[in-house]
């Protein structure tokens, strides 16, 4: 099976991307390890298949999925804006704002004027029983004792569970010492991803994550998401906020309600398309 | 400027291969490290550049290697196989046997029945002061020292120095705690490659190399020659010997006098084809 397919990335998370709407695709686990892979396939952390909805009055489209180990996986922020450039690009809908079916629901993408790409990542979770996280009951930040020093964190999910510490200069902060032990804390019954974040300005942070499963990355959407929607909760945080990632820039936006969606709006970039026989 | 390339691999040693004849292509070296980066270009070990020779009485081709950092290097036997590869499918050349202008010298190419292709690797120099090595004569082998435990090494320069180290078993070899310590052993004063060898018979090897400045690759081209002429001028292989490497295999020929060429035989693959603007 020859598949032609877009190499792109959101702030170096990257994707392989293939149109399954105009090209036959029905790709094994073994095959999606093999694209993932970087010397003997194509290269990415994950793969996004591009299909057309189940539903076609709810959605134009629908999006799966695939981690690098062949599984499939729900959402993903930088996959999401890398689907809108590309269903754009490839000329298959001259829409702004695209409703598209994914694993975890309707998600609705709004493709802006300079070609940066919003998400509606959905509202945040913050009860512990939601996160989880075992604590009495929901508070803007909690004590977590890790090896014998007690540390002030926020706890956010936002469909994966995240704890947010904040530090006063990231560059320096002990993600590699710290992120382990708090990822694998007893109190975080399904492990946690690990956010590290300097407010610099009420409208500006700093921030690295440490991924639960994956270790340091470069840009987690999610992460940025329950960075500020914990920083805006302790009244550190405007509105709306500039998130310095390794990666590069997001913006979150989020109203502040419980129930109002988190926005995030950052660039997804083409880097090539190819060819392959698989 | 868009570039068409072909993605290639030899044993896992991987290459953008660019046609400069039928492309107006002039890299600077920012462009040959974003082609270069995993998630941010193509993503390769390499960079091969295929133009016309220089001298086309001399040769078909003339090709150019640039490394990730984007330094031109010499010469590649991993990616030699893969130039020659590359000009049979794209339809520039037809012939089987290729001689090819390298920043090292003419090679010659042979294409095998089977896709393999064969390199003629150029004589070995076991002088001392050709390697460089510190020792008052050449000898089969060598006693060297290393923290207080004295191990015999071979010694042998394919254009780049080479140490071998005879181990029971390659697998539990300690490639990463001995690998740095010979590397930048004082009677290497260029430093030297690193290669653990365990001869299973006179005609088959298992391989790991330690790579100058790189760590432990996958396959080591030069590495595999130099092992194997240790290994013949010690009484221990044959003239056809196959070396198994991380990788895959290759396969070494070398008659055993001194101003015989080492001949390696071995696969390259394109993995797929691709179009970028850079």
């Amino acid at each position: 099976m020859r598949i032609q397919f877009s190499k792109m990335h959101g702030l170096g998370n990257d994707f392989v991307v293939i149109d399954a709407i105009h090209q036959p695709v029905d790709l094994s686990p073994d095959q999606v390890r093999l694209l993932a892979h970087r010397r003997f396939g194509v290269g990415c952390d994950q793969v996004l298949l591009v299909e057309r909805p189940s539903d076609p009055a709810a959605a134009d489209f629908r999006y799966r999925i695939f981690n690098a180990d062949g599984n499939e996986v729900e959402q993903c922020g930088n996959g999401a804006r890398c689907f809108a450039v590309f269903v754009r690009e490839r000329g298959l809908t001259a829409k702004d704002h695209i409703p598209v079916e994914t694993a975890a629901g309707i998600i609705h993408l709004q493709v802006q004027p300079d070609g940066q790409v919003t998400v509606d990542m959905g509202p945040p979770r913050l009860k512990p029983w939601q996160i989880p996280f075992e604590a009495e009951s929901a508070m803007t930040s909690y004590p977590l004792e890790v090896e014998g020093e007690t540390y002030e964190i926020g706890a956010v999910s936002m469909g994966n569970p995240h704890a947010v510490l904040r530090v006063d200069n990231v560059q320096t902060a002990p993600v590699a010492r710290l992120g382990p032990l708090i990822e694998a804390h007893p109190r975080f019954p399904r492990h946690v991803n690990v956010g590290f974040m300097q407010v610099v300005s009420p409208g500006e942070i700093r921030l690295r994550v440490y991924e639960r499963g994956v270790g340091e990355t470069l840009a987690c959407g999610t992460g940025a998401c329950a960075a500020v929607v914990s920083g805006r909760i302790q009244g550190l945080l405007d509105e709306t906020v500039a998130v310095d990632l390794p990666g590069g820039r997001l913006v979150i936006n989020w109203a502040g309600q419980e129930e109002a969606p988190v926005m995030m709006t950052g660039p997804a970039t083409q880097v090539f398309t190819g060819s392959i026989d698989i």
